[in-house]
C-alpha cells in the first residue's frame, strides 16, 4: 500500500477549548477546522502544529468510541491517520495483507475527509485509519 | 515555540521483529536505522512511513520507562516527538509558557537526536518529546 505519510493525529481531550488553547500557547498550533459531529458525539478541531496535524476530539456522549476510550484510558493520543491517494483501494490491500478492518468500506469522515478505520489488534494496539482528502 | 511538524511517532511495542515485518507488511515501511541502547533498556528502529516516521520501541528492561508503559497500558502510541530547530530554546519557551519539562536540559536520544520530554500532564495526557536531528 502507498502511503504518502501520517495526515494527522487524533486525541482524546476532555475539554477542546482547554486543549486548544494549550496547543496554541505551547505550539503554536493554528485552528484550521472545528465542527460538531452529532452522528459521531465528537466536537472536533484540526489543528496545523507547523506542518503536521493533530485533530483534537471531545466526546459529548460518554457511549461513543471516544468517550469509552476517555472513560477507559484518559485522555492522550487516540489514532494515527496515514494518508493515502484511494481509501478504497487501501483497504482493500491492507484486508489482503492479513489486518483486520473496522470499516469494509471507505465513508465519510471528520472535515470531508474519506475514511476507514483497521483495529488495533493487527497494529500492535495502535487504532490506524486511512484518509483521503477526497 | 516554532514546530516544524512531527518528526517521529513513538510506539511501545513487545517484540520488535514481529512489529518492524508488519509494518514492512501493510504499510510498505522501511527501516532507517536499528539499534540497542542499553542505557535506556530498549532496542529501537526508526522506520520511513510515506514521508513520515515511526519509532518501534521494544523494552528489554520491564523497570524503564517503556517497560512500565507496556505493563500498565500494552503496546501502542508512546510519544508523540515534534521536530524544532533548537531543542534548548524550545524547552525555555515550553517552560516560559507554563509547562512542566522532563528535562531541564537537551540531551542525546536515539539515533544521534538532541530531545528533551514534556511532561504528559502539562499536554493533556500526551508524552511530548521536542528534537532537532542534531
Amino acid at each position: 500500500m502507498e502511503v504518502r505519510g501520517i495526515h494527522h493525529l487524533g486525541l482524546a481531550v476532555e475539554d477542546l477549548d482547554t486543549a486548544l488553547s494549550t496547543y496554541e500557547r505551547l505550539f503554536d498550533a493554528r485552528t484550521e477546522h472545528r465542527a460538531t459531529v452529532p452522528d459521531q458525539g465528537v466536537e472536533a478541531a484540526s489543528v496545523r502544529v507547523g506542518e503536521s496535524r493533530v485533530e483534537l476530539l471531545e466526546p459529548f456522549e460518554p457511549d461513543t468510541p471516544v468517550g469509552r476510550f476517555l472513560a477507559s484510558r484518559g485522555p492522550g493520543m487516540h489514532h494515527v491517520a496515514y494518508e493515502v491517494s484511494d481509501v478504497g483501494a487501501a483497504i482493500a490491500g491492507l484486508e489482503k495483507a492479513g489486518a483486520e478492518l473496522i470499516d469494509s468500506e471507505p465513508h465519510e469522515g471528520l472535515f470531508g475527509l474519506e475514511v476507514a478505520f483497521v483495529h488495533p489488534d493487527s497494529v500492535h494496539g495502535v487504532l490506524v485509519e486511512v484518509v483521503s482528502p477526497g
